[in-house]
């Protein structure tokens, strides 16, 4: 048996966020190579219909697979939400994680009784977090809300100041009166929000994030799984984007917390 | 020569935006009929490269062509701004009007000396609407400021209450102390801030709109080149759409002050 698998780890995603996931597992696992993909060229997923992320999704798959990745993990809580099933279906000898199943267990394991989950519209009709929740455990309760304005306040690098409390109060206003246990961020996206979350509930909801989850879990399987990097490998971090290489380089710092290195630029569709 | 010519007019845009254009046409034009596309797969269009805008103009041209349209308005300041040379040039035989030249004549028709222009990120990265304008006059002031956020803000249905002013002050907190004569909506959304603006500015900017000026001077070049509807002509409005067309459907109203009809989807890549 091979103890170690020095294969980099395939994380995509339509745009920016799923590198939230990236840096959240080369925190955890400094060891472990990636490969970033950021389809840019179609970004935003969350407001696309059931059949077109799907679709995207497979080519986002088949160019992760054509770069020798060990599994794949759909950084992107849409495209888990909508087709990962897909995905595991048209793949059966590949392992496809997704962040949905991660922010479940964040949930179940934080022992909540009452989460509210927020995410992008696509995600939030899916339905796929309250399903996962309450097939773990159907006495908590879950409450689901769509946040449309949050990925492009937060590819805009809005993540403060007067925009962002009127853009919770659309959304989050009546959960503020009568605050959950937890908020579940149901997007790759979102904790880029975690602290002026927290303030705009004073405090008082525990912040559970699918990214930091994701990369958790992630760890959890390799090891089990026993292809976990050699702890000695010099990881490589590969960025690939379907448009606009220089703008995605710039704001990754935001989300990955340090510069990305080269990013390439290339075609899927 | 043909005095009439019933045959559509093309609009295309990424998304909803291009309706405002198809309105103020149909308003001053009701006898034409419309062939609209909305690339509501690829939408938003304004934070993406000019290559991929290019190639996605193109194919939306081929679509609006092969409706056997009699002119093709790209109703996206985007497209217009970068893409539209490239269409003339490939297209040399159709006629294909964009909206910032319209713009352009709207602020020189004004007559005002100190414009600030309004629009995505791509136009005004593109800087076409102050080669426009100077190269009609250079003794205009011209400031060209980019509003990414203000095309999620219209698609969401935000167009009033305090994230709109909030979102302002991000980009266009400095002109308020300072204001120019003149703001012109350089993007097919932003008609729907009209009102928003006029408050914020306390009514002492004019608001200029590329939408409506497109809608003006495309009568007057169909009338120029006698390709006009007939005056009794009973017209059609065609919705094509590259993904959710029931979405689309229900946020048109919005745009185009009335429902649109059926909306067909059609795959473009």
């Amino acid at each position: 048996m091979k103890p170690f698998d020095n294969r980099p780890i395939g994380i995509f995603d339509s745009g920016l966020g799923g590198l939230t996931v990236a840096a959240a597992l080369q925190h955890k696992l400094p060891g472990e190579a990636v490969a970033y993909l950021g389809d840019t060229a179609r970004v935003p997923y969350g407001d696309k219909s059931v059949d077109a992320i799907i679709r995207f999704a497979h080519q986002d798959v088949e160019f992760m697979l054509s770069r020798g990745v060990k599994l794949v993990i759909a950084a992107c809580n849409t495209v888990s939400a909508v087709a990962l099933d897909s995905l595991k279906r048209d793949y059966p000898d590949r392992i496809i994680l997704g962040v949905i199943d991660s922010g479940v267990r964040a949930v179940i394991d934080s022992g909540v009784e009452r989460v509210a989950v927020i995410g992008t519209r696509a995600t939030i009709n899916s339905d796929a977090y309250r399903r996962g929740i309450h097939a773990a455990d159907c006495s908590i309760r879950v409450e689901s809300i769509a946040c449309p304005l949050l990925v492009p306040l937060a590819e805009e690098g809005v993540t403060s100041g007067a925009i962002v409390p009127a853009v919770f109060d659309l959304y989050l206003g009546r959960l503020r009166n009568d605050p959950p246990d937890a908020l579940l961020l149901g997007c790759t996206h979102y904790p880029l929000f975690a602290e002026a979350l927290n303030d705009y509930f004073d405090g008082k909801v525990r912040i559970l994030d699918s990214a930091t989850a994701c990369a958790k879990y992630t760890a959890e399987f390799l090891c089990e799984h026993h292809i976990a990097a050699h702890p000695g490998n010099t990881p490589s971090f590969g960025c690939f984007v379907t448009d606009m290489p220089s703008e995605f380089h710039r704001h990754a710092t935001r989300f990955l917390g340090r510069a990305p290195g080269r990013v390439e630029r290339i075609n899927l569709a």
